[in-house]
């Protein structure tokens, strides 16, 4: 006899795929209604849905222009599903999840509390309110720095909602905008681009760092995975920014540019290829050499338990440190002083292969629905890369997808968001505690 | 001091490295005389040190044609070149490996002997002269068949030649040919596809399987690499003749193919990707969908201690268990009732990474020096993923690389032949002994 209380007792990730499904299933009715149109017409059900999955999986890969297609009712909702789908899951899915896995096993534990196993429950409620109101208030700085910066071009009222849509996307690495250009005005405002980065690059690094940073206030006090996360970050935006500008100099697109827009939107390119999706400069018109760059930086992505996407620049550097450490014959896995756990390298494979696994075989299934005697290749991938690293960039394959397209895009979005790892643990998760014990200091994968 | 003895004192890895070096040096220097060309004018440095890379390394891509550039003595060498460096490499390359790592301890018996662990020196040298002569006599068996095939066509003589040419090729895994488009002409012909692809899987099926083949003649009783290598051939080319049949259904460019040369055609390129390099279609006029299924196959490439490349089967195999493993939360990664040692996963992981390192940095490297602003994005990811995996084939970037470029695709073909471990212990070879001693059945790695 199965007890009915037994039946609805999901585990975290089950319980955080049942929350993202039931804001898709809202968010997909509401879009769908005539008054969240532009023109009063509903814009249908498949797009709407599209639109609803790309927003809670805060992508910001559009078949629709939020700014064009929608009205303001329908871009609030697009605003509610971004906020709920990034910030909220960042505070309360890691929180209900770390305290959960306090109760129910090691397993939750070990997947997302390098930094706070010596938290009470009542400490983490607490510190995901700082959180939570910490990114409030950055929104809400933003918002009011762009207000003034769009006011003598839009006028208060219209600068002032611009700057809160686009804040809220910044924060949660979502690519929408109003503009039908993205950011392209801004090339060269630094306004603009600091503004914008520094939300979209705070809300990448995630909920374990924010906390680490927050609490120890000082960086060699770090724990490992915050240590790595941040060291990572820099490296591949400054490296990224430098491949960009030198391939830029090239680019017979950017000839009208200053160095200082150059410079700009080398950094502002390389900073949302990791996951934030705006754009200052067309994709499509750079060199195939950018392009295809960018695309490994979408698929490395931000950090683990924050709002951005991808691999995760953590599963990275386990990855890249794994592989030295073979190649030099070594007997551990180690990064600043620190041994890492042989069951993080192997969720880092695991995470690396099923993610090239999935991409693969999308970009494949694409290459046959999308007009099979005229693909564009570089398009295909590019636009499925970003649509599993949540990254939201386009090439131009999204607004002309199929029917059968959009299906395939959308559930790469919402796999590339909750990352194969919490899929697969909601598919097989058993209350088994784990038999092995690990002294080591751990990092996040996945 | 140090002794002259000492500074001579090369590593099994280096000592491969050495006679790959040597074997090129000479290779390009008789393949830059002019005797060596078609018109009795040398065909230059560069082209000969990339046709005499190419052929040591087994690739078969070429900047020049065999059959119009050489004379039948430049023919000569490259089929010489090809049979050392890979029969040649195949087993005095692995037996000697193995013999100096029994002396010298235990890494390389790790890295290369799974199914020779129990053998004597002598017992290994007796081996590897059996294998070396059951694939001689694989080569003159197929090359008999073949002379009988092609005499209507050519007359005896000629065919004799085309048949030993093509046979030494087709067990070393060389793509090269004397046909001017490879062996289009016998997409339907059942002789030429099975004879060519019997010897050029079996060649790539590797030392140790062959060993444990001829040795314990029962599937069942076979290591563990041996049937995860042949295991995962299997599913390969079955799954991928029937992805590319399918595929090919929709292609324009087949309409005038039959039932039967459409399955000998998805056969054979299933076969042929998996690093031998013939092609019986052209790969340039496939669709986007199968040129892409293409790339991945070459990218897996054949298995360990053969005449094939990429990262091999027996790789694959492992981090697809390993993946697996890890999305069931299992405490170990096995098959076949075996345990599969975490050093063996750790080298699979470091192989794919760095590899697909390499490929990455190459391709981007390409699309700036190949003609930056006009870069066909799939054809140099095809042709660097050939390069790598030594499959060989082509869709059209190498016949006109720049001189940079031929040197990018020289040195991604040495590294992928020799692969990123072999290298990396040639690097930084000690002779510690490993700390760690491993109960399990192993795998092959590299
Ligand atoms: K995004
Ligand atoms: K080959």
């Amino acid at each position: 006899m199965i007890s009915p209380r037994k039946t609805l007792h999901f585990s975290p990730p089950q319980w955080v795929i049942f929350g993202f499904i039931i804001f898709i299933i809202i968010g997909t009715i509401l879009l769908a209604l005539p008054q969240a149109s532009a023109d009063g017409e509903s814009v249908g059900f498949l797009d709407a849905l599209f639109m609803a999955v790309s927003a809670v999986c805060v992508t910001g890969l559009a078949v629709l222009e939020p700014g064009g297609d929608f009205s303001a009712f329908g871009q609030v909702i697009i605003m509610v599903l971004v906020q709920l789908g990034g910030l909220g899951f960042m505070v309360f899915g890691v929180t209900v999840a770390i305290l959960v896995g306090k109760v129910m096993g090691m397993k939750y534990r070990l997947l997302l509390q390098p930094t706070t196993n010596t938290f009470s429950a009542r400490g983490i409620i607490r510190l995901a309110m700082t959180i939570l109101l910490l990114a409030l208030s950055l929104e809400a700085i933003t918002a009011i720095i762009l207000t003034i910066r769009w006011s003598s071009e839009l006028g208060w009222a219209e600068a002032a909602y611009f700057a809160l849509f686009h804040s809220v996307m910044a924060f949660n690495n979502a690519g929408f905008t109003l503009f039908d250009n993205s950011m392209e005005n801004y090339i060269g405002d630094p306004v603009v681009n600091l503004s914008l980065s520094v939300l979209f690059i705070v809300g990448g690094l995630g909920f374990m760092v924010l906390v680490d940073l927050f609490r120890k206030r000082s960086l060699r006090r770090l724990s490992l995975h915050s240590k790595l996360v941040l060291v990572t970050s820099a490296i591949l935006l400054v490296g990224g920014s430098f491949f960009l500008f030198i391939v830029g100099l090239f680019n017979p697109a950017t000839e009208g540019l200053s160095l200082s827009e150059r410079l700009w939107s080398a950094y502002f390119q390389s900073a949302t290829a990791r996951s934030a999706g705006f754009n200052t400069f067309d994709i499509s018109s750079m060199l195939v050499a950018s392009q295809f760059f960018i695309i490994v930086l979408m698929f490395i992505g931000a950090s683990t338990g924050g709002t951005g996407g991808g691999i995760k620049t953590n599963t990275f550097a386990i990855l890249v440190l794994a592989t030295i450490n073979t190649f030099r014959s070594g007997h551990q896995v180690h990064a600043f002083h620190r041994k890492i756990a042989l069951e993080t390298v192997m969720r880092a494979l695991a995470v690396v292969v099923s993610s090239l696994a999935w991409i693969i075989g999308a970009t494949l299934l694409l290459t046959i629905t999308e007009d099979i005697y005229n693909v564009h290749f570089l398009t295909t991938l590019f636009d499925v890369v970003s649509a599993f690293s949540t990254a939201g960039l386009s090439m131009g394959l999204t607004e002309e997808l199929s029917p059968i397209g959009k299906v395939i895009m959308m559930i790469t979005m919402f796999v590339g968001r909750l990352g194969p790892l919490t899929l697969a643990y909601a598919l097989t998760y058993k209350q088994s505690p784990s038999k092995i014990s690990y002294p080591e200091d751990k990092v996040l994968i996945g």
